[in-house]
C-alpha cells in the first residue's frame, strides 16, 4: 500500500486455478489486517494459455502476467515465487526459483514423489544457508482452531496421546456417473484421496502432537473404475461424451499409523481419506484422546473447537464448544469481534503473514520443504503397505 | 484493477472503525470474486482525527484520506458515498451525498429516530428521480443462508407462517465490571441491544417473510445501571478509574409481534435483543415455524441452514442440515468449492456485487431507505410500549 | 416383592390414560432400582368404563379394578391415592383422598383454577398435619440434567441468573386439518398450551432458580379456529365428519416475567409455549443466563445438560455438552453404566422413589400443593394479561 | 400378569450381574406395553452366592432363586432359559438348556471361542428340529433407530452402500491408575474391548446392510499393561493395593474389512473399538455412506438417525435428524407419545417382545446362534490378522 513506509516484497504467482484464487485473495488481504514488516506486492501472475491468464489477471488483481514462468523467475524485481500450479511440476519450478535466490512457497503436497521431494528439500537448503526461505502451504495448521487446540496440547491437556482419529471426508465422487478428470488419474495427479486430501490429516496430526507416523498398515481402493470422458472442451465445462476412461488412482484410503515422539509417543492413529463419504462435504475431522483430556474438530465447522478435560470433577465433565473466535485465539485478534466467524480462505492469509514475517525477521518459516518430505514419505509407506497386504511399512 | 475494461466507480468510505474494516474488505474483495460491470475505486477514506485516518488509509488501502467530508461529497470524481459512522451523523452525511448526486450506502441503523430516518427517506426518493440510489446496509440479509431460505420460504416450503422466534443473543455485557463506553450512553448512541441487534432481526424477519411486524408489546431492561469509566485514554485501550458512569440504554430487549401480509399474515413472532445472554457470542437465531414445514438459522453456525419438510413421510421427518456452500446456494458460485465455508465479512462483499450491479443497471438495490426507515418505525414502537407497560403498539 | 420384609404401601390409581402408563410404569420399575424403605404395591386401579379399566389392568398391571372412585378411596387398606384424570376432577378426588387419610400423588396442572387449588392446598395442609403427605407431579424437576443444573446453580455456578429463556415446542396442531380433541375445549380441558406444557416450564424455571415469577405480560393466540369433527367413535380412532367444532383454548401462549427471589432475584425470563412449532416434537427449552456462567436444557436430548463457566480463561469458554449418566448425577446411580441414558418415563420412577421415601421418612415430598397452587396463579396471571392487552400483572 | 388369559412362559435367568439386572427389566416390561401371545413369567433367578443372589432376587424381582443351574434347566415348570453369565459359561449353559428343551436366550458374545460357538450352533440346530428356540442378544439391533435405519436401506436409500465406519468408543479405562479388573483378563474375558464392544459394531454393520464382513486387517493394542490391583473386597467396591496386575487383553482394536453380499458388496469398512477414547462414554457410531444416500447413527443420542438422500436437489441435501419417536418407527408405537424417547434398557424389551412372539408363532428369533457363530469368526480373524501383521485374513 503506497504510504505504509514498509519495504516491498514482489510476488509472482504461477498458477491460476483454485489455489490461484485463494492465494491471490491472501497475498491482497494479509497486509490490510495484519502489521506486517514487509509489503507484498502482487507483482506478475504466470500460466501457459494467454487469453485465460489476462482474464486471471484482472480477476485476481494482479499487476502483470506472463506465460513464461523461466523469464519471471529471472526477474531480479521478483522477491517470492508462489508455486500453485499441479504437483508434477513443484520440482522444477521451485528448485529454480531457489536457486535464482527467491523465496518460495509452494503448495502441498511438495511433489509428486519421494525423490522429487528430496530434490526439493535439498535445493531448499542450499538457498537456507544464502538466506532464502522456503515453505509448503499445508494452510490447516493455520485455522485458528488448530492453532488453538496445538497450544492446549503443549500445555498438557490432554497428557499422553493415545489414540488418533483422523479423516477427511468428501462426497464429490459418490455420483458414479461424475466425469472423468485429471484428477483421476495417476499420470497426472499422482495420488487420489490419499495424497490430495490425506496428506492434510498427516501434517496436522504431526502438527498437532509433534509426533511422527513411524509405521503404517494400509489399505486403497477404487470404487468406480471408469468415467465418462468429458467430450471437447467449451469453456471451462464440457459436454459428456459416450466414451469411458479409466479411473487410475484411489478413490479412498485407510491406515492405522504407529507415532513416536513429541506428546503421542507410542499413540496408534485410524486414518481415512475419501470422495465417496455420501454427504460430508469438506469434514476434516480430528480426535485426539489422551490420558488426561480429549480434543476433536471438523473442518465443516472450523470456527469450533472440542475440548475435554479429563481432570475436571467426574459429574461436570463433557466436550466444551469452544467458538473460536476470541482475540485469545492465533490470529483471530487481527479480525473481527468475538463470535464473528472467518472462512475458508483465512487461514492463506495468516500463511502469507508468517512467510512475510519470517522472511522479514530472517527466520524459517514452517512447514518447511523437510516436512513436506516426510508427509510424502507417510504417503509412499501407506501406497506400499496396500500393495503389499497391508504390511506393516516404516515411513523411512 | 487496471486493465479490466469496466468504466470505475469512484468511493469515498466515511467512518474508519469496525464498520470501516468490513467495508474496505468488501470493496476490495467483491470485483475480485463477482463479475461486475463496473470496476469500484477505493478513493477516499474520510475521518476527523487526521493520525488515526491515515493509519487506517494505509491499514484498510484507500488511495486518499481527507478530514473534510464535506469537501469529499463535493468532489466530482466520486461516485458512491459509503457512510460508515455513527447512527447520529448518518442524516446529514446522507442527505448532502445524496443531494450531491452521489449514490448512497448507508449502515444501520439507518438513522437515530424515525424522524432523521424520514428525511432521509424523502431525500433518497427525491435523488430516486434523478438515478441516484441509496441502499441500506442490512448485510445480514446476504448471508447465503439466508438468502436461501428466503427462496425456499418463496417456494412455499413453509406454507403459511404462523410462528417466529428471532434472538440476538450476545455476552459481552455479562461481566458488571465492564467498562462504560460510548455504546451504553443513549445520548450517543441511542438506543442499546434493540437498535444496535434487535434491528438485524426484525429485518430478517420480515425480508425473509414478506411481512411486517404490524404492533408490538415490549419491554425493556438494564441490568447494570453504572459501570466503570475509564481513564485517560492511551492508545486504544484505557486505564480504569474508580468514577462509574451511568448506563442509559438497554440492556437486553423483548417484544411480541404481530405479522401482516407475505407469508407471515397473522403470524406471532417472539423477538429478543441481549448482551448478557452468558456464553452466546454473536447468536443470531431466526426460526420460522410454518403449516408445510420450518426453517432454523443460527449465524454462529452461518454455512448452515436448517430445513423441516412437514410434508415428507411421518417417519422420515426431521430438520435437515444443510451446509450451504452449493453453487445453487445465493453467492456462492463466485467463492470456494462444495464444503468451504465463508466468514463474517462475506455478505459485505454481496452487498458491494448488488449495489454496484444495480448502479450500473439502473435499478434500486435492496434494502431501501423506507426499509429502513420502516424498522426504525418498529424500534420506536417497541421503545414506546416498553415505556407504556408494554401496551401493544403499532409501528406506524 | 415378596421376601423384600419392608413394609407395603398399596397404591389405587385414578385414571388410565397416558399418565395412567406412566405411573403404572414407575410404581413398578422404582422399588426394582431403588432402595426403598417401603414396597409399593399396585393395588387398584380405577375407571369409568369398566371393559377399558379390565383392558388397562391387564396391560399395565394392577391386581384390581374398579369403577367407584370413592368406594376406593374408602378402603382402609389402601395406603396412597395416585390422581391421573383430568384436571377438572382433581379437586374433588385429591380433597376426598387426603380427608380419608390417604397420602396424594396429583397430576398437574393441579387443578383447572386457582379458586380450585386453593381448596386443596387447605385439604393438603390440613391433612398434613395428620401426617398425610401430598405431591404434585411435575415429573421433570426429576429429569438427572434437570436436578443436576439445579446443584450447580445452588454452588453458585451462574452468580447472579439474569435472563431466562424458557420455551415447550410441540408441533401436533401445525396440521390445520387434525381433528378437535377433548384438549381443544376450554369447558374440559381449562387451557391449552399454557397449562398443558408451559406449567412445566415455569415449575422448572422457579425449581432451579428458587426465584418465583413475580409479574407477567403475557399473550395469547388461537392460530385454528375451527377443526373438523370426529365422527362416532369406533375403537380408538374415529371416522372425520364434516362437521367442525370450535377451538377455544389457546395454540400458543407467549409471556415475559419478572422474577424475584431466590438466585434470579431481579431477572426476566421469556416463555414460550406451543403445538405448532413445527418439527419440535417435545421441545422443553431451558436458558438460564448469569453473571457467572449459563445452563442451557432441552428435553429432546433428556441426558444431556450445557453448562457455560464464564470465570474460566477467556479462551477457553464453550458450552461444555455434559452426558449426564454418571453416578454422580442426581438418580443415575440406580440405573445404567456411564454413557447408557434413560428415558422418557425414568423421571416417574424418580418421583415415585420420592414421594415413597418421604412417607416412610415422615417428611413432605416436594413439590408441594403449594407449589403447585402458585404456578396456577402463573398461569392466571398469564391468562389476565393476555385479555388485559399484555399488561403489567402480578401473579398473586 | 393375572387375568390375561394367555399361556404363560416361565423364565429362569443364570445371572445377576449388569445384563441380569437390564433383562429382568426387559421381562418384567415387556408385556405391560406391548400384546404378546403368551405371558412371561420370571420364575427362577440362579447364581452362585447364595446371599447375593437373594438380594438380587428381591431386587430384581424374581418369584424364587437358585444356586445349581442344572436343577433349573431339569425342571419341567421352565421354559425359557435366559443365559446372562460371563462368556466363558455360556457353552455349558446354553447347550444343557437346549437339550433339556428350554428355549434359550443367550447373552453375547455367543462364547469365548469359534469352537464353542460352533458347538453351541450344532445343539441350536438340533433343538430347532424339536422346535425349541434359540437366540443371542445383540439387543442394540432393536433400538428403534437401527430398526428404522435398516428398513431404508432395504428400501434403497442408500443405494449401493460402498463405505462403512463403525466405531465403539468409550473411555473407562483412560486412568491409567484404575484398578485391574477380571474384563481385563484374557483368560476370563477372552477378549477386551474387541469381543466386549466391537462385537456389536460387526453385528450391526452386517444386520444394516445384509452383507457379511468377508477378510479383515486388524490392529490390537494395550495402552497400560500394568494396573493397581483392588485390596480385599469389600461390598461392591475394593481398597486399592500397591500390587498390580497384568492387562491381558486388547484395550484398542481397530480393523478394516471388505464386504460381501447383501446391499453392502464391495464396500469397505473401518472399525474401532476402545475404552480409552477419553470423552466417549458410549459412542456406538455407525456410517454408511452410499451411491444415493448415508446414514449416520451415535448410541449417544439413542433416539436420533441422521439420514442424507443423495437424489434430493444440490441445494437442499443435508442430513436429516429425524427423531425416531414416531408411531411409524420400529417398536415405538408401545410407549411414549412423539418426541418422548426411551433409554439404554428399551431394546432389552423389544428382544423380550420378538422372543416370546416368535416361540409362540413357532417361528426362528433372530439373530441366531448362527448369527453368533458368525460374528465370533470375524473376531477371531481380527486376532489372527493382528497377530500376524495386519495380513488380510478370511473370516470363515
Amino acid at each position: 500500500m503506497a504510504g505504509s513506509g514498509r519495504p516491498e516484497l514482489r510476488v509472482a504467482m504461477i498458477g491460476y486455478g483454485f489455489m490461484g484464487a485463494a492465494h491471490s485473495q491472501a497475498w491482497r488481504t494479509a497486509p490490510r489486517f495484519f502489521d506486517l514488516d514487509a509489503e507484498p506486492v502482487m507483482a506478475t501472475i504466470v500460466g501457459r494459455n494467454a487469453e485465460a491468464l489476462e482474464a486471471a489477471r484482472v480477476k485476481f488483481g494482479w499487476e502483470s502476467a506472463s506465460t513464461d514462468w523461466r523469464r519471471v523467475i529471472a526477474d531480479p524485481s521478483i522477491d517470492i515465487v508462489d508455486v500453485c500450479t499441479p504437483g508434477s511440476s513443484h520440482v522444477e519450478i521451485a528448485i529454480a526459483a531457489l536457486e535464482a535466490g527467491k523465496h518460495v512457497l509452494c503448495e502441498k503436497p511438495l511433489a509428486n514423489s519421494v525423490e522429487e521431494a528430496e530434490l526439493m528439500v535439498a535445493a531448499a537448503e542450499a538457498a537456507r544457508a544464502r538466506g532464502v526461505r522456503s515453505m509448503v502451504g499445508f494452510s490447516y495448521r493455520r485455522v485458528p482452531a488448530i492453532g488453538y487446540a496445538r497450544q492446549l496440547i503443549a500445555e498438557g491437556a490432554l497428557g499422553d496421546v493415545r489414540q488418533i482419529r483422523a479423516l477427511y471426508l468428501q462426497d464429490w465422487l459418490s455420483d458414479e456417473e461424475g466425469p472423468m478428470t485429471w484428477r483421476l488419474d495417476k499420470d497426472q495427479a499422482g495420488s487420489g484421496s490419499l495424497g490430495d486430501i490425506g496428506a492434510h490429516a498427516i501434517d496436522l496430526v504431526q502438527h498437532l502432537t509433534g509426533a511422527r507416523l513411524d509405521t503404517v498398515s494400509g489399505t486403497l481402493a477404487t470404487f468406480v473404475t471408469e468415467r465418462p470422458l468429458l467430450g471437447e472442451t467449451v469453456g471451462l465445462s464440457g459436454t459428456a461424451s459416450e466414451e469411458r476412461g479409466a479411473v487410475t488412482v484411489d478413490d479412498a484410503a485407510w491406515f492405522t499409523a504407529k507415532l513416536t515422539g513429541g506428546l503421542a509417543d507410542g499413540a496408534i492413529g485410524a486414518f481415512e481419506a475419501t470422495r465417496y463419504a455420501t454427504g460430508r462435504k469438506n469434514a476434516l475431522r480430528i480426535e485426539l484422546s489422551g490420558s488426561r483430556g480429549a480434543i476433536a474438530f471438523d473442518l465443516e465447522r472450523m470456527n469450533e473447537l472440542e475440548v475435554y478435560d479429563a481432570t475436571a470433577p467426574a459429574g461436570k465433565q463433557g466436550f466444551t464448544r469452544i467458538v473460536v473466535t476470541e482475540p485469545e485465539h492465533p490470529y483471530m485478534a487481527a479480525w473481527w469481534p468475538t463470535g464473528h466467524g472467518i472462512g475458508y480462505e483465512h487461514p492463506f492469509s495468516h500463511q502469507v503473514r508468517d512467510l512475510v514475517q519470517a522472511i522479514t525477521a530472517g527466520t524459517d518459516p514452517e512447514p518447511s520443504f523437510a516436512e513436506g518430505l516426510q508427509v510424502q514419505r507417510v504417503l509412499h509407506a501407506v501406497e506400499s503397505s496396500a500393495a503389499n497386504g497391508s504390511a506393516w511399512t516404516p515411513t523411512d
